[in-house]
């Protein structure tokens, strides 16, 4: 007998351990119905994730729950955000009841850890598997990370290592390989970011810009220079490279793949030279790198230099979905 | 050359005019960055279309545009809410940029009518073409319209008339045909459904249970009924329905229809008889017809009636996306 849509959201979606106070009606209604904090201001983001574009179909459905809210955690964090509520469109070829256990389970395994509750959703049939999430998270008043705040003499930082998600898909690809002590870490740098969300919190009042590498570091801070108004200096031989990174490529195109390599969903910001010291005293704390790379500059355009002062040249950006 | 997705931005989904006060940080950022009112509750709903699950592939992309907003709506409309903001997911096979600002021409169309700002989103490659919509509106704290709160002796209402859009997929399907002078209306009440929006506001207060039916009545109603742990008697006789529906089935097959064909997008609603003064007042100005059509029973269960008291019996409650 067929399952009906209506039992997996009994089943499958409404089945969450954690139970928010601010949510005054969750999954089962029309609509969501939430309370936001009366002196905050409300942060919403919503990434959409294809199979075979986005991810391979094959993927471990777990894996593949944690990624799709982790990115769009990513984005809150980006802006500095506390995350709280999420939403869940999913499209699926057939009801396969392992598959979303196992999708849910990983889904709610972020979510509970990070205090989201998923309160709606919509579940379809479509020929090809698509997750689209939307996560909701607050700020108090104009404390949120925008793009547009980096201003020359601004330092440039990343949190984590660069170019651990591009180097899984380019194994995937066929086109390298990675020593075997290392092929963990590569794909759960691909399958299970972790959104820097205690990160993004920190960096309130300290960065002037900020923006989460979803597309590549060279992309995504174009944003930060397009918003600004502003240019960078790159100092690649400053950029975090992880053991495993410089372990399969060689130095070039490992400089190459941490520049415009995709899906890393580390954060990347600008602070002014007078908080540095408050960065420095934040940032010990952390549970992952924060690495000086750059400087904003009045001069416009993104501009990767190597140690010799000689420009460092790229191809490409980054990833674009119609490129 | 091809067109990159951060210019189809520029181009095609930053340029509403309408821009809302409560809106700090619209498109272009990780996130958009909100201000919901301090004495209000938040109301979220999210619908995916999916390209010849949900609409033929070869809709004019104006209507598509416009449904694709006005199904969320439709949502916010049965909860009493009033509507502000909507994100967007669009996952697209190429970039067609004619068809992209037809699309976004209904959209924003319906949107600048009901004050909704498309404040952020995320555009996709992907083999089909699909689209996730999320929209977000208000409502005083604990008046929203929920499914749980219908009650034994109240009376059951819907907006409008029923079975139109479930004709329109008939004829679509080959299995009837409509007479010429009937074809506009029932093609634009599939394909341009007005969300009753000014109806749910003016229920609040009134309605004690209210659900959109985009699923079809029987089974729509059956939430209502399952959430409130209640049953209802149905009169087959009162059913809204429109004269192109008279016109095109016998009368079996249009009350059929009318109780079981998806895409309808009107309300219904279940009012206590003390209140029913009230919504006499009220529906006296809307724009739509406002039909009695049975009345909520302790006794479990969904009883369709005909006129002479006999069972109207029906096959199924109507669309599931998995049955």
């Amino acid at each position: 007998m067929p399952v009906s849509e209506f039992s997996l959201i009994d089943r499958y979606f409404a089945v969450q351990g954690l139970h928010r106070a601010d949510v005054a009606l969750g999954i089962g209604d029309d609509c969501a119905v939430l309370r936001p904090p009366a002196d905050q201001q409300l942060v919403v983001t919503l990434d959409t994730l294809v199979a075979d574009v986005h991810f391979f179909a094959a993927t471990d459905p777990e894996n593949l729950g944690h990624k799709a809210l982790a990115v769009n955690l990513s984005d809150l964090a980006a802006m500095g955000a506390t995350p709280a509520w999420a939403t869940l469109g999913l499209t699926l070829p057939k009801v396969d009841e392992p598959w979303l256990a196992c999708f849910m389970k990983g889904l709610f395994g972020l979510a509970d850890r990070h205090g989201v509750q998923l309160v709606g959703g919509d579940t379809t049939y479509g020929p090809n598997t698509a997750i689209t999430m939307q996560a909701h998270g607050f700020v108090p008043a104009g404390a949120a990370l925008r793009r547009d705040g980096a201003r020359p003499g601004d330092l440039v930082y990343v949190t984590g290592a660069l170019g651990d998600a591009g180097l899984a898909l380019a194994v995937a690809g066929g086109q390298t390989t990675v020593p075997t002590e290392h092929h963990r870490y590569v794909q759960a740098r691909l399958e299970r970011p972790e959104p820097r969300i205690a990160q993004g919190l920190a960096l309130r009042g300290i960065a002037s810009a900020a923006i989460d590498i979803s597309d590549g570091l060279a992309q995504d801070l174009g944003h930060i220079l397009e918003r600004s108004g502003v240019g960078v200096r790159l100092d690649v031989a400053y950029l975090p490279l992880s053991p495993a990174l410089i372990a399969s490529l060689n130095q070039d195109a490992a400089l190459t793949t941490a520049l415009t390599g995709g899906d890393d969903y580390e954060l990347c910001f600008t602070v002014p030279p007078e908080r540095i010291a408050q960065l420095e005293t934040v940032a010990a704390a952390w549970d992952c790198r924060c690495t000086r790379i750059g400087a904003i500059t009045a001069e416009p355009g993104l501009r990767p230099i190597r140690a010799d002062g000689s420009a460092f040249f790229l191809e490409r950006l980054g990833y674009d979905h119609f490129g």
